[in-house]
């Protein structure tokens, strides 16, 4: 899955350069996107099953600076899942086949309300590919 | 009501100032301080009153810009309360007595979880000084 | 101009629509697109003549709580300019004819590097409207 | 080295927790204050001699989410340092002895302002404790 946005003048720092964690937030966008291309809505989620998606970590290494008006593409591949989890990578790179700029991970797990640790309802598996391949009794 | 913030390297941008939505950042923080000052609690009335504080306006003046690292103070002064709404009005200078940043004022309705329009709980009125010179039958 | 954004998580906050400083983020985004629209770059009048747009004033109406994942877009129009200050007014509408989410204003100066006042240089007027209908010698 | 921030209603998400790029914003601010703690001005350093410093890479654990309002303990250690290069590691807790919410941390090169890689001048060494043991003939 890939994403595009472009760089918002917000998003630079006196470095002339995109701030470091703006690049979480472009995981996020990408993320989002990724979900829905998978036919999943995270808005969904949240509103009638009250599952939140609660990030357990993020990581990020910077390759080359983001600048202000650039495009940038994010492609996104799930790197893992499970009903109590799962995990996204990043690469991140400049529009038209560019260079690269970052890439990333972060891992995710299911909450309820609370915030307290839940499964994701049995009805989204099958949008991350979990228990698709295990025989079903 | 004085609240003191330091300008954080993330809040600048490629100009090498602070970019201009982070001074209604600090005006949220300021109007958080002054709230508590007054012995008013926001997150307790969102908690237990399901009250919330919505923006309905806010407007800056930039007059010199602010920069990294600097210690920026922020003068918060309350100017309109009723029932249905407040209003904060804030100054920003450049911390010991320096030059005037910025002025601003925010207008805040409360409403419900719903958001819709509600009133300030009357418990909370006198935190903003609504009714207190009316005699009360 | 029309531009349009997507609502991003990291924009909603705690009250779960969208944090009120996020507007002028977008207003920015904008505003760089009508730019683009009347063939001013931004980005080339920092690089190439060292003039910035300072942010000298901005106000945002808030009508209606903008959500996650919703698309929003943008209206911009030049609402006033002369060599030394633009003008721009915004109208924020759910996508798709939606409502009305919010309205703003912000005005700008034209400065230096040293974020001193000074005048767009003469070749980017046009864009702008400026000196239009004067008889040029 | 122990940073203080306390939560901005800016920084919470629509899970009402703070959303997790803000982590690194912390880190940030933590990250200053340890380098002035230690003599080194982040600002003089950029000001004087045109030396940045470039994050490489950030990664950030998260175990239990902060909320609007509480108050934050950041403690700020030095996890490596050599000409080029420093990093450092972060534990975010509940002011007050509390909770760990997070752990990160992160590597940065110092760079022109070109962003090529530059070496740290060297009277700035000591403040990282690079070539201190060493015998200096």
């Amino acid at each position: 899955m890939l994403s595009t946005i472009r760089v918002r003048y917000a998003e630079t720092d006196q470095m002339g350069v995109v701030y470091y964690a703006n690049y979480l937030v472009w995981m996020e966008v990408a993320r989002v996107e990724y979900c829905k291309s998978v036919g999943f809505s995270y808005e969904e989620m949240e509103r009638e099953d009250g599952i939140f998606l609660a990030v357990a970590e993020a990581n990020c290494r910077y390759l080359y600076p983001a600048r202000f008006d650039q495009e940038v593409t994010i492609e996104t591949t799930l790197s893992g899942a499970h009903p109590r989890m799962v995990k996204f990578a990043y690469q991140m790179r400049l529009a038209g086949g560019g260079r690269k700029l970052a890439s990333g991970e972060t891992k995710h797990v299911f909450v309820g309300r609370d915030l307290k640790p839940a499964q994701l309802p049995e009805k989204y598996w099958a949008n991350f590919g979990i228990g698709g391949s295990a025989p079903q009794p």
